[in-house]
């Protein structure tokens, strides 16, 4: 059998390696359009902040072990442009220009997502990066490298934009943050996004919301980024609005796009052509809590998707259950985490939210060194389950917020939630964990309709 | 309706603040034998680690905010001796020596646990002490504050014997540990109990499994503590061998004893008397995972337990669902936890338990930081429940176990909990959790049957 993988990364590599593993006969070819397979995207932003850290250490396996060791043919340097479903092949160009046309038993679509980039003047100025893949990674360090940066504006405030910000920050420059819509982190509570935007503002970080992007010029040794009333002066300019899935290719095949764009597959990973597969950035996955499908790129999603399709690709049929919408984030010293749904989530689901903001504490009582911790805890109105939660604090937020997603994934009320059996001692916790404090009012606020 | 509580500690006092709260005019009367009520017992040894921190710290709320905001009859220096169920009666004798009797529509006993103390000679020597009460710490705080303590043995090996070791010597007293049984920390599977010695060596901690105590002698200054094959010089002689269910008052009023010689409850936390209920460190919980009553003495279960005894007193039928048997201490660098059952306890309760140990990282391929955290988990072999998780390391282990422990309470298969959306960024986590890599090795094991 003959498997065909396209693109190399996090879904790509674990598809490939574990159909080896499965099924050590099988043909598998991956063809990456890059030279970089399998390293941690995520950790760019902190391998960023050190000058002197090699960007590469960022390579989790490197390229001639998956070839040499695991027997994959992996060919790097090799853009996939079409596939014909019919005729089953796949067809593209090579960095070096030679056309390619190979036949597949059974494809993989793992192109991943790509940056939003906005269609603004000035876009190709040098100076103006967005990070993605490694080879960004590469173009921003060694830009930092040659360039007195001082000061850097990044559009965008998600994720990547708050990691890039204090890693820059960490390297002494000046960094202000900008973009089109006027709340900053919209999918958090408001008493907790403001806990993030100070902690922000206490690092030196410029917030600005609300302002259209108009163009970028140059003025001098520097760039101007220009915007509906406020012009930003930066020796860089970061773009980190967020990632599209790379579904071109599914497109341009006649395969089934679905929510945000992504390529549609069922809970097996299969696209809407029996033989073709997809999983990673540029697929859907469906989410517990609600039922739907949903568009959330995030790593360890695209590693486990990229098993399942080695599974039913080698006959071990295999569904994914969904995720639950879990993420964490650090932005200087606090940890900010969600899971779950958010109100406005909630609401277009058809529940009914009713959500309680509190603050607890890190540690027991009249422990040394405990801080406040932020929780927003929602369940449904009708039958109280558990909805989803969001925390931000300087310590015991990262890992909490996992007893949630384990409860989600359970369908949990918050009443039984509220029971569970959560570890405590001093250093850790005060006697009732702050997620149960929060269980215990939103309780109180249910049992009032 | 008159409720009397027996017992103002975690259980007493929160039964008696609820029963308040449901039911205003609800009289409710506690009797304490000590002046103490509502401290945090678990925070004594952070506290007996800094000399200049006052005890009294400890108190989470004085008797007057009781008595007075609360409007509860709380009588301290009152040590209750009988019960007569037939005639619903509590008698007893006050400090001042005062006899007291007082009737009562429903009884909670919240009688706690005592210190089990060898039966040797010694014990009643000057510097010998144990660790229970608040008094009993002000009593150790004090000795060390007149006595030039540089040489302690602690006798026991659990978690609060390695708490307090560690509290001494953070003041730069050498300690040393010893116990009858052979096996240090015999609840952990060893691989990890292995970690957690070393690292009581690294600190120049003495452990001496395996000796029987024989007698504790006075030797000029010193104290000598004497046991089989090794006698061991000290200032201090601190008694950690664990606790007892404080239930003499249930037997002599004829109530039935349970487990472990704790007062037998049922789920509502009801005795075998209708009207009497007991909470807290005195009474039974039943163990989620296998359905038995169990005998596990620990904060949370008994604010917990408490709560649920004024639910049933005040007419809201409250059923506790039970514990999973979750717990974690801090032992110098080390987080140390687990929730379930041992391999040991899941093979007393029928099952066939199959377990992995690995070591795993705290943070992200690359990132700075990182250490080693160690897992044991356990499932079924033949329906693949979870049944029990072991952690070690220096980070990210207290909260994360909490992920397993609201797994436990849903009896998840492994499957099921490999699957489940944990959350990942490089400062918290390898992209798949430590808990998740695991569950995946334990799947591999299972499915090798």
């Amino acid at each position: 059998m003959k498997f065909i993988i396209i693109g190399g990364d996090a879904a790509g590599m674990s598809a490939a390696s574990r159909a080896k593993r499965h099924m050590p006969e099988i043909k598998v070819m991956v063809l990456e359009q890059s030279d970089d397979v399998s390293y941690s995207a995520c950790g760019m932003p902190y391998n960023i902040a050190e000058a002197d850290r090699d960007i590469d250490d960022l390579v989790v396996r490197k390229a001639h072990v998956f070839r040499e060791k695991q027997g994959i043919d992996l060919k790097t340097g090799h853009c996939a442009e079409s596939i014909d479903p019919t005729q089953k092949t796949v067809s593209g160009i090579t960095s070096a220009g030679e056309t390619f046309q190979f036949p597949y038993d059974n494809l993989l679509i793992a192109t991943g997502g790509s940056p939003i980039l906005p269609d603004i003047p000035g876009m190709d100025l040098p100076g103006v990066m967005a990070l993605k893949s490694l080879n960004d990674g590469r173009k921003i360090k060694s830009f930092l490298a040659d360039h007195p940066v001082k000061k850097v504006a990044i559009i965008g405030m998600g994720y990547i934009g708050l990691e890039m910000a204090e890693a820059l920050r960490s390297r002494s420059m000046d960094v202000d943050m900008v973009k089109p819509g006027p709340v900053f982190l919209p999918w958090m509570k408001q008493e907790l996004s403001d806990i993030v935007r100070k902690e922000l503002e206490e690092h030196q970080i410029g917030l600005f919301p609300g302002h259209r992007i108009d163009k970028i010029v140059t003025s001098g040794n520097q760039l101007k980024l220009i915007c509906s009333g406020q012009t930003l002066a930066a020796d860089m300019v970061l773009v980190a609005i967020g990632i599209k899935p790379n579904s071109e290719l599914a497109t341009g095949s006649g395969l089934e796009i679905g929510v945000k764009n992504a390529i549609a597959v069922d809970k097996r990973m299969q696209t809407s052509d029996d033989h073709i597969f997809s999983a990673g950035d540029c697929a859907n996955a469906y989410h517990v809590v609600n039922g739907e499908k949903v568009w959330i790129p995030l790593a360890l999603r695209a590693n486990r998707a990229g098993w399942a399709v080695a599974d039913n690709v080698c006959g071990k049929s295999t569904e994914l259950p969904g995720i639950v919408g879990t993420a964490v984030f650090k932005v200087f010293d606090l940890e900010v985490a969600r899971t779950g749904l958010t109100e406005a989530e909630a609401v277009e689901s058809g529940f009914d939210p009713v959500g309680v903001v509190i603050q607890s504490r890190s540690r027991a009582h009249a422990h040394p060194g405990s801080s406040t911790i932020y929780l927003h805890m929602i369940a449904d109105r009708t039958t109280g389950r558990l909805l989803g939660t969001q925390m931000v604090g300087k310590e015991g937020v990262a890992h909490r917020i996992n007893a949630i997603a384990v409860a989600l994934h359970n369908h949990m009320t918050v009443e039984a939630f509220s029971q569970t059996d959560l570890a405590y001692a001093p250093p850790f916790s005060p006697t009732w964990d702050p997620l149960l404090t929060t269980a215990n009012q939103l309780i109180k606020k249910l049992n009032l309709k």
